[in-house]
């Protein structure tokens, strides 16, 4: 796993916003829009792909470059909200995966994708 | 900005997922579906609100609990995407930043949301 | 409100596919995201507006089309699945407004936009 | 094709949200939303299958009712968008698939998937 510490472009991230003077289009819901449209861009480049094809996509250096830019959208708006909500990151995965970790036991969904209210 | 770095959790992560023999069902296509899905779970729980409401989130623990729980789940899939493909995300928000600023020179664009070719 | 019958465009709609012999693409997973895919570029024209700007938008020649091109975009693959599953969108709208009716009773929920699980 | 005609079911939808008084909240910024949030819902059924599996919703009776209610959700909002805007949603359609058959003559797009600006 390569670097990918937001924290690391927080500030740059911060600083850009505040040039453009666009923090007052900032708001908490407008920031979510914004990570679930282009999350729906990361989607759309994967959209008519097999789930195989979907897999060589780093073969193909002009689509891993536009998967690569949707990332860093969604990394960005992510970054966004973490600083506005002084959220801890690291915190609440840890937290959900002990979560999911009862609700997904790994008797009951080892193999299978059901979901934790069709399980047992 | 609190500790966001996704490679402490990616460990985990993987290891949630090789327990459960998930990684079958990990395609790139599914990993970029299930991390929309979430930023829509995370964009309903501000749908109904107004701007400045979204803004005042914080202040109800139940209601940050659930944005926490959401933006944890789409740091997970971000997770196994930048996992999968190997990519640095630093480098790419960095890049993406460099580029957003050629498209939104600070002259044009201060004080106003319009879409890059919407500008002058 | 003005013509909105699925049914009148449908037979086009499966012609324009089979010429392309796109059908192959066409499981209903992918039908369903290629819908939200369109639902999310409907919501990016609107992102960035404040609510009441959004209620003007009729007011702009150029973006009444391209909502009305990404509304299109929408009911194309809604046609597609309710071809593909042989459904009755008028019973399944009726029958949903019956159970929304009692989620949301008029003495709970008027005025007020609480999710059915926070309401009384 | 059965029943698909949103005009009947939209008085009962306006008398719907009328007399709970939420035509407050139904800024077409937010409908747009809604409408997103729904499209996920639905994609969320299909996330983990296969593109066979999905196409076999039909035989499992929960599921396919869990597709209708979703579609329903769609169309509502669908139809609240069509109704504010006062669009003719026939029109818009036919319009589209007439800009499509542009876009992707049969000769260079048959049986291929590729996007309009990858295509000859």
């Amino acid at each position: 796993m390569k670097n990918a510490d937001l924290r690391n472009l927080a500030p740059e991230i911060e600083a850009f916003v505040h040039e453009r003077d666009w923090d007052q289009f900032h708001s908490l819901k407008n920031l979510a829009m914004a990570l679930s449209v282009e999350a729906s861009e990361l989607l759309e480049i994967f959209q008519w792909m097999s789930e195989s094809e979907s897999n060589q996509i780093s073969k193909d250096p002009k689509k891993k470059e536009k998967v690569e830019e949707e990332l860093a959208d969604i990394a960005v708006y992510l970054t966004r909200i973490l600083q506005k909500m002084d959220i801890n990151l690291e915190e609440a995965i840890a937290k959900k995966l002990k979560s999911n970790a009862a609700k997904y036991p790994v008797s009951l969904s080892k193999g299978n994708s059901k979901k934790y209210d069709d399980l047992g």
